[in-house]
């Protein structure tokens, strides 16, 4: 019997949990996973390794769960660069240090293994990269055909990686939108689930387990502030949703900020965030091709995460990207893709306006490997 | 006060602990480190978050622990392919999920430790590439100034990331002996360490953690054949020692069968195994080119943990190592590089040979990313 129901981020009508529901079938805005009676506590299921506190999952049991071994990543103290940047703690999160080399694959375990509950055996993504390669992976492992819609101008180890697990990949020509539509109307065509990284409630299950994580190492007193770069918001949206659940359980005395870092080029978010009109000019573009965004489809749930923690969203241009991707290498000796390097942009900003909580013990996530997407030299 | 001393892998004459001392004074052999005294009990070293036995360690403060997160790789159960193989029990320890995608980030940590401890300023290494970007990356962390020494011919990705830590490298035209060779050289001009993953005693320190995590994970009934694949051995080597110190603690009842994979093309220890004669062909060469080795100094060494073990050397063609490299991709979701690819060409061989023990348990160390160098497809 589910113990998950699926709940409209918005206007809060339920429905039945499906992998097929995407969005709302009243007002169309993304959908939650909510836990019904005692929800998470009565699944049964625990990730095998997990000695932490009890994560609600929306997966039953242990044979349906997929797994290559993600998550329980590194935290390490950047001891170099604290000092430069005036912080009392520096620590990154090392999220490339996932078996596809990006955090996509908390979100992605989790949703295959609801697909596998539920007798998928097809899907369909897009994605510019990383979670095509993450999908396609766990697919592999799932034993479940996937179909990856990727723009065609994506970075060529990103498509390789994607093809190697065996997914059918579909280049697109055109912009991001332009893929994200082929792939809707492949599944339509088709009757097909679309596995979307960006739509399906599940995927933010997984990536929650980002913060249960954190609890785990730190217990209460995990870093007050918490920066990410941020595209669709995936591990926003599931980092916030994890440290609620603590909360609520009483584990976390007090809740951390979470800043949202963007790309100058592509900054729905931070232009929202700070009240003003954005559209994307044409044929602009950002190196930053993780947060590539320019329609995230959950918006309004990532404002609500920067409003309810006191963060702050801001944006970054290509050039401190670059650098960062470099300085992070050379001082640190951690090789990221440009995305992640956005959000030290972000931080050097942050630490230099004194946006920082009175304790100065911030931590960084490091999304995505650099051997995927190394910046042009 | 030091609670090491250096000792001769053949002649056993002893040796007092120094980066710069890397072969026996008496006959030239390798050297390992021993613990005196209370040795590791004593040197109150201990590598933060580890929860495990006590690890003998040449480190002897924690600030002087260079560390980007190693180790605490995944055990995942291959279940899609053990059925195929008949095997009751088949894992991958994930060993390409450390901080530069590679098992040498273990071996790497603790001599940098060690070279930060030793006040060395300025090191040499020479590397196909795994070993490379490992030392370049973690020299950045430590702020010790590195020289990687390269084939000219290594693969652009491996390459590529050596110089993204800020290493300054130096690419030779030749084979890899030339490569060595131009590194000894270029350290005897400038007096420099040379801090070769091949030769240092602390190297192999760092790798034999890997068993002490296979402890941790499984107790006593660890995997009863591990099979890996062998280069210069360092994984090979640093496994058995950890592995040998937790039965000489009684933690362990027996001990595992250690297995080695080579490549047809470069195969000395699986032909020094089979009793005999072995010389490069001129103009060979294999996609595995973390295991094109074809004079590795701890021959005698690999040699003995094979004795020692029970376990068997083998050699196995491009042709399978191509094809495993692609099913372990799209059966299990796993994207190694052909290096560790080979590794599991070897273990069907063995598998339908029935050489493994009757408890069926094998695991497998995947020991690179498949992101670093990707075979021509």
């Amino acid at each position: 019997m589910p113990h998950t129901m699926l709940r409209c981020s918005e206007c809060q009508i339920y429905h039945m949990p499906d992998m097929k529901t995407l969005g709302c079938e009243s007002c169309g805005a993304p959908l939650d996973v909510e836990y019904i009676g005692d929800g998470g506590e009565q699944s049964g299921f625990r990730p095998p390794g997990w000695t932490g506190p009890n994560i609600p999952l929306p997966v039953h049991t242990s044979d349906a769960f997929v797994t290559l071994g993600e998550g329980g990543t590194p935290c390490v103290p950047l001891t170099n660069l604290s000092k430069s940047l005036g912080l009392t703690d520096l620590i990154a999160k090392l999220e490339f240090m996932n078996p596809t080399g990006s955090f996509k694959d908390r979100g992605t375990s989790i949703m295959m293994s609801v697909a596998r509950e539920q007798g998928v055996r097809e899907i369909v993504e897009d994605s510019s990269g990383n979670a095509g390669a993450s999908v396609s992976a766990y697919a592999a492992k799932a034993g479940i055909k996937a179909h990856i819609f990727a723009p065609a101008a994506a970075p060529a180890a990103k498509l390789q990686q994607i093809k190697v697990y065996g997914a059918q990949t579909h280049a697109i020509e055109g912009s991001r939108e332009d893929t994200a539509r082929a792939a809707v109307d492949y599944c339509a065509e088709r009757g097909l689930v679309y596995a979307s990284h960006n739509l399906s409630p599940y995927f933010i299950e997984g990536t929650k387990t980002f913060a249960y994580e954190l609890f785990q190492q730190f217990g209460d007193g995990i870093p007050g502030d918490i920066v990410m770069p941020v595209g669709n918001g995936s591990l926003f949206i599931g980092a916030w949703k994890g440290f609620s659940e603590l909360r609520r359980a009483d584990l976390l005395t007090s809740m951390p900020r979470l800043h949202a870092v963007q790309a100058s080029a592509v900054m729905p978010l931070a232009a929202a965030y700070e009240g003003v009109e954005w559209k994307r000019e044409p044929g602009s573009s950002t190196i930053a091709g993780g947060i590539s965004v320019g329609d995230p489809p959950r918006l309004k749930q990532c404002l609500r995460v920067l409003q309810e923690s006191g963060g702050v969203a801001l944006a970054v241009d290509d050039d401190a990207i670059r650098d960062w991707h470099r300085r992070l290498a050379e001082v640190e000796g951690i090789y990221a893709e440009p995305t992640s390097a956005a959000a030290f942009a972000g931080l050097e900003r942050l630490a230099a306006e004194g946006r920082f909580g009175k304790d100065g013990s911030v931590l960084v996530a490091v999304t995505g490997f650099g051997l995927k997407d190394a910046p042009p030299a």
